[in-house]
């Protein structure tokens, strides 16, 4: 029951147990969260694989299972609430050498899971000028099973929603981690019982996706005088369903200033910033969309020109992009829901101050415009971040909480029935990323409910938190 | 000052006087309201000329010009508000000679303003994999300029909104009526002097329209119980970002039953249809949506299979359908503005029962999921007619009436001043498509206000009123 018999059994596969790497794969961006930092700064695996193909991959799964060994599946490492953590020890799985495409045909693609965002996307776009609908910030880095598994929406949101839609996720393949692994297709509403799972019930090996074509996109930044004239701003962008658009983000006062190394500098004193992405076509409706809203347009360029991307100052690398330089803040997830978003968010620019700057992001979600934010909160306390959250949620503002690693907990805080059932038949010992679904660990789970989780630790040296 | 004078002036050209082809070339659908119908059945033309190029056109206006003669320019004269018939008569201008594709680049198409829409397509799809984002009922047999200048939205609003909302329409070429006539290219907010002008302030010779990617397109075919099942329906599939879709159309019982020859056999008894259209990729997310709306799928077949394909049941091919059987009915365009439209359906349903049956258009309309009514209305009296649309105006669904040959009643009963100052600069005699521009003739227009019109008529016996 060693994780050492599961390699002795398997010689021929590329193993590390250097602690160093080990601990070093075995982490992700969990410390944007003081508390998730507090809690799982010490996790570790106790080996580290890289599948080269699916027989390797079976092999590993089956003599896991066989040793009772907990495996724990990652891509690139770039979640944000210890969701490729491998909190019971055991295996690291690291799927980044499944990196092929495997076939695309008129708008629907499909590779395998480890492949690079940025790879498929170039792919596509040689191939058959497209490229994905959406994409996460960490796009260069992060792979698209780490997404799936993990993510749920980015550039891209403002016109195909998020990953849970339907349609914005074809199929995809699945190994269980039984005596025997199978291998399964899912398609249609069955898909939902792996996307966002945190590679808790199956290893993903495969997936078929939407492709949009792909545009030669224009990063626009538009100063205004006031968040609330940027928030509106880049809502009445969103809603513009004949421009084809990939990003209405809102940085707030004074964010862009002080962190924004590329061009915060350029933004007047005081003023927010609407960040967008435009295809070329459509650039003409700009003038006197943003003369209406007050707005002084502050820089345009190709976003393959620059030489950090509009989109890395977006979704969550606005928090990476501030923690280079303030290592005192935090960050929340929030949707602001339609119809009266705006509304709301004024109210709690308000009631927050510069507690809680609203960094924005404008989307479609449920098919009607709304925004989500990735607040940038001032760190005092782990309490006076929790009355944070209950106030945004009192006031209507539900918060997917980045300061906790259970699926339910960050989620809906509710169980997803279906991926329960289907963690039943794909993990029946519970081996895949154990502790992250608190429903399978206790079956008496409500929200709110703290679990009792065993971690593995180690006292080693704790790797550089690198932020680029 | 006669057409013989302009005829003379440039006889190389080809020229019709023929009376029996230049009153049927002075026709457009006018005839499906019998309000109009009543106004504008002797209405003609006095010759017919169909320019073969820039040289030529210039020629005709500057001619007519001197002469002080009307011009009425004409597409495939599929319009249906009389748009396209020259109430003063003079000299109808066919556009169905400038029909070159001039050159195609990403997402992006630019060809003369009288190419058949069928035509374009079928080009976009050849050439680029591509096609129009939307099109209306009649692609058939409809021009590309007289959609832009006489229609608004068709099969692919579910997805892009209309014609008049930034980026649908990316930029024109519009010669003037003027002794010198110009070439103006109007792009971004300019675009809406000219769009939907029904070519009062200068004639369209070419566009540039944006180009979505061309799917191998589905018809489906969904059966509900009840008008509101299948409206519900329409709408939560409208939502679906994720889903590439190009119509969600309700038709009401019973309707299909009664006229749609193609498969109303195959709709149970007083069930009320969703017609939509989906890209074969996210076909597999149907069964589920239409299960937990209680609908029964009836039919499903590729678009290009179809003997009639799905989309000519739909916009105003499904009045077209009726009409075929059915002299006796008329119909309406409503607004069912959102987020209540799904209510003030079900109001409208009740009040008005089986004397306007709600066949319904689910689109998006400034950012949001709406529903368009073109009812099918059992005509009786002029009187009942303007009442019925009195009472939807009063429960808050604008008319915009079919009823109505000018722009500004037809419309937002407003004037639009934009397309006003234009007219003045681009047709300073004001003879292009005279009596259309309610506020050219009546500078103290207001909603409600009669005009009195002279129309040029004839008593030449009337061309059949073509169904197919
Ligand atoms: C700066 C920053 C910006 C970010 N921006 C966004 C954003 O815009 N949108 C967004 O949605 N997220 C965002 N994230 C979160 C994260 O980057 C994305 O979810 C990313 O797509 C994860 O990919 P990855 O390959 O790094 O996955 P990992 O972090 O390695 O894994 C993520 C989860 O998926 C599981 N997993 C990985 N591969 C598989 C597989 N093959 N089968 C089954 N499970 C698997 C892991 O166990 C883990 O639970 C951001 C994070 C950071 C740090
Ligand atoms: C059965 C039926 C279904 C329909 N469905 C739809 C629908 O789904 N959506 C929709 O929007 N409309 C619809 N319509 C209305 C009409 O078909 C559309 O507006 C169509 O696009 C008109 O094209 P056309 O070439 O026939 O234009 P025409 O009828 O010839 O002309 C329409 C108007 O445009 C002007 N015009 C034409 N060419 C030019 C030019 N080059 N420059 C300037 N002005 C010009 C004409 O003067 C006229 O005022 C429908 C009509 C019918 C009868």
């Amino acid at each position: 029951m060693t994780v050492a018999a599961v390699m002795e059994a398997l010689p021929g596969l590329p193993w590390t147990t250097d602690p160093a790497l080990v601990r070093q794969k075995s982490r992700d961006f969990f410390w944007y969260s003081p508390v998730l930092k507090r809690q799982l700064n010490k996790v570790t695996g106790e080996a580290l694989v890289t599948p080269r193909n699916e027989a390797e991959l079976r092999a590993i799964l089956a003599a896991a299972y066989a040793q009772d060994i907990p495996v724990t599946v990652r891509g690139a490492g770039t979640g944000n609430y210890g969701q490729a953590m491998p909190l019971r020890g055991g295996i690291v799985l690291e799927m980044t050498a499944f990196d092929r495409v495997l076939w695309t045909k008129p708008g629907v693609v499909r590779a395998e899971a480890g492949i690079k965002l940025i790879d498929l996307d170039a792919h596509l776009k040689r191939a058959v000028g497209g490229e994905l609908r959406f994409h996460p910030s960490t796009k260069r880095t992060a792979t698209l099973g780490g997404f799936i598994a993990g993510g749920s929406s980015g550039i891209g949101s403002t016109t195909y929603g998020i990953l849970r839609e339907p349609g914005n996720i074809l199929g995809l393949k699945v190994m269980t981690m039984e005596a025997e692994p199978r291998v399964l297709e899912l398609r249609g509403p069955d898909l939902q019982k792996v996307n966002h799972a945190y590679g808790t019930n199956g290893i993903i090996t495969e997936l078929e996706m939407p492709v949009a074509p792909a545009w030669d996109w224009v990063d626009v930044v538009v100063a205004f005088p006031t968040l609330m004239g940027a928030a509106r701003f880049a809502d009445s962008f969103c809603r513009m369903d004949g421009v084809a658009k990939k990003l209405a983000c809102v940085v707030p006062a004074p964010l862009p200033q002080q962190h924004f190394r590329a061009w915060g500098a350029k933004v007047p004193a005081g003023h927010s910033v609407a960040c967008i992405m435009v295809a070329p076509p459509f650039l003409d409706i700009l003038p006197s969309l943003i003369t209406s809203h007050g707005g002084t347009e502050i820089l345009r360029e190709p976003s393959d020109a620059a030489e950090v991307p509009l989109y890395e100052h977006s979704w969550n690398h606005t928090t990476l992009q501030v923690l280079k330089t303030d290592k005192s803040i935090t960050y929340l997830q929030t949707l602001f829901p339609a119809p009266n978003h705006l509304e709301l968010i004024a109210k709690l620019e308000k009631m927050f101050g510069d507690e809680v700057l609203l960094h924005l992001e404008f989307v479609r979600f449920g098919g009607t415009v709304c925004a989500f934010g990735l607040q940038i909160v001032r760190f005092t306390t782990e309490e006076r971040l929790a009355e944070i959250i209950r106030l945004h949620e009192e006031n209507g503002a539900p918060i997917f909480n980045p300061h906790t690693y259970t699926l339910e907990d960050g989620g809906m805080k509710r169980v997803d029935q279906d991926q329960l059932d289907f963690k039943r038949q794909a993990d029946p010992k519970g081996l895949l990323n154990p502790g992250k679904m608190a429903a399978w660990d206790d079956p008496d789970w409500k929200p709110g409910k703290q679990q009792a989780v065993h971690l593995y630790e180690t006292d080693y040296e704790a790797p550089a938190e690198v932020l680029e």
